[in-house]
């Protein structure tokens, strides 16, 4: 029988997939599970894109070309400029997804045996993406005291090596929910320049920021245009992680030829979502500020109701629609697993992402879990209140 | 200034790259082309896979499981039946596109360095794929004389070495048109099983048979299980290339675990595509049966255009809609390049595939042209006469 590869050997799997079993066994049970491991948002998608899908009459599906299609590449640098980014439309390629414009970067970047430093904990699909190629991810951990700041910069030039050829950040994180400040993104610029290192960062959530903070993104850094390379997607934006429309941002020529080239192996984005894509662009500025509020509340009341539950911690998270929680028990994973399987409160369990997954640290992260806000504000509070008499029950074993 | 990975620099372009500017200029100075260097058919995709993505109004463009709609993997399945190729919906992950499907099967078989042997010439991107995961396609030449038989199976032992991971065949081929016979692929099946190798078969084509002859598929060979992985796509069978959706099928578990691995990280393939996809299968035989009355006649036409032309030699291709032509000019692709930049009649002008790209050995095919026979017949005629036209005149120099 012929063998696989050895890295389709310890390709990881999703930080949810032991509880999938359980999850499908009380959903056939008849158990309403509140969702909050993963980021799907309920957010209704704009009708402008939906119904320009239903315009879309094609005598022939055809391709497109393999960067994509001008006319939303062009809807993209307009969509930047309102952000003060300024690039144009031969800067961006689109693709199938942010995941595979992670994808073509590290691919781009990373030859086997090279290394992507990386804070953890971090998207846990960084770590599959890289070991695609063979690469290596060298976490620098970040700290839930510290609300998963950047970790100081000496950390950062302590793990450089002749082999480092990416810093790997998500602005605002997932699964910390952290915005990094100008301040931390100008020293992660200041040492990559001086080391020759690529800076991709992952801006997906760039609208989702809180209290009236900015987001600051790494095409707004003056000087270090051959070090950055952005990510990003309309999948949260837009509420249309179905369309898998991503695109990479860089200055860099070469970085952009390479991933051309493997946009040109694939031959194209698909096409009904692309004009998709280029439509949700056209939201009114509403839009957003609707969305910001409700994920706003839903924020607030999560925080206020974990806080409610004994022996939770969590801080108040920036960005992104996530939070990291401390559990008051040893291995929150057999939590989760013991919560879908054996709790319910009125026939209704929850479903938490066990955080272990987020980290490359032997150890760490085992009584934390990821939560994502992605339900309504009523569903949050039954969700947590649940939780915390799932936390009483299973503590008195 | 960071450098980008060793894969990045040596990746290969399309193989239409240097003539991608000259067809660009043509157009805009207003010469019809007629495109034969791509295969993108003009066949109508089928109105009620048109009319599904139409009738589809998402509240919440969501993610789909990763390894694919439920129903479409079970329409996939019913669809094998008619083909007499049996298999089980978790047989099947469905990808980004035929090109997705592969991308992971090689990331799955081979490590870097390893190598997977085929016959040349191939479909380029072959070659983009393995070189992405550091792995090395060997070639081994089949010949024009021969029709692009499989060559001797000795041919194959002799390229054997303990890295060889996989055989990778298009059946029908693209470019060659040469479809497999059953005796081959046993012959294929035998010695890979020997030696502990996969068997990759790429049967997008398995529709575009010609001459009354049967498809064999790789899985109706029994005894090698687990060594069989077969990509497929709805692209050219229903006309949908824009869709971007195919899959991988493969009884062994150990490939299947690491293919869903793979899409597990890039969470989902694309909803509305899935949608359109799954309809398309309801068409009825008549479809297909137009559909292969119209190819024939075009393959007809092309190749009995192509005979007439002076100093060019062509075979008849058996499958897929591509044929590979020599013509009596010593680099095609400079050929190419002077017809589309300094050659019309009546203001049109012809795109040509130059075939060296399809080859791994130096030199070989570069008085060679694949030529997709997307167009209707008439086109074609027109096409071929200013190719015949063209060669006069360029070989007056």
């Amino acid at each position: 029988m012929p063998t696989i590869s050895h890295r389709a050997q310890i390709l990881p799997q999703s930080p949810i997939r032991k509880l999938t079993p359980y999850a499908e066994k009380a959903a056939k049970e008849g158990k309403t599970i509140y969702h909050l491991n993963i980021g799907q948002p309920d957010i209704k998608t704009p009708e402008i894109a939906v119904q320009a899908v239903k315009d879309f009459t094609p005598k022939v599906l055809e391709y497109t070309k393999s960067e994509g299609i001008d006319s939303l590449r062009e809807k993209v640098v307009e969509y930047y400029k309102k952000h003060d980014i300024k690039v144009e439309s031969s800067d961006i390629i689109i693709t199938c997804g942010g995941s595979e414009a992670l994808t073509y970067v590290i691919a781009t970047v990373a030859n086997a045996d090279d290394e992507i430093i990386i804070p953890e904990p971090y998207y846990a699909n960084y770590i599959s993406f890289s070991e695609a190629f063979d690469a290596v991810c060298v976490p620098i951990t970040s700290s839930f005291d510290d609300n998963f700041a950047l970790p100081p910069i000496e950390e950062f030039e302590k793990k450089i090596t002749p082999r480092t050829k990416a810093f790997l950040i998500c602005n605002p994180g997932n699964p910390t929910g952290y915005l990094y400040s100008k301040e931390e993104i100008l020293q992660l610029a200041t040492i990559a320049k001086k080391h020759d290192i690529f800076l991709i960062f992952d801006e997906v959530y760039r609208e989702f920021v809180y209290d009236g903070a900015t987001h600051y993104s790494i095409m707004q850094v003056e000087g270090i245009e051959q070090n950055a390379i952005m990510i990003d997607s309309v999948s949260k934006r837009f509420s249309m992680c179905g369309a898998r429309i991503g695109w990479v941002v860089s200055k860099n020529k070469d970085v952009m030829m390479s991933v051309l080239k493997f946009a040109q192996a694939r031959l194209s984005p698909p096409t009904y979502s692309q004009i998709g894509a280029e439509r949700a662009f056209d939201v009114p500025e509403t839009y957003f500020e609707e969305v910001l509020k409700e994920y706003t509340q839903r924020r607030n009341v999560l925080i206020e109701e974990l806080r409610k539950v004994e022996g939770v911690r969590v801080s108040m998270p920036k960005g992104a629609f996530y939070c990291i929680a401390e559990l008051p028990v040893e291995n929150a994973e057999d939590f989760c697993i013991w919560l879908l399987g054996h709790f319910s409160v009125n026939n209704e369990t929850v479903m938490l992402a066990p955080a272990e997954g987020f980290y490359a640290t032997e150890g760490l992260g085992r009584n934390q879990v990821r939560i994502a806000y992605v339900l309504e504000k009523e569903k949050i509070v039954k969700a947590i209140h649940i939780l915390g008499e799932a936390l009483k029950e299973y503590n008195k074993h």
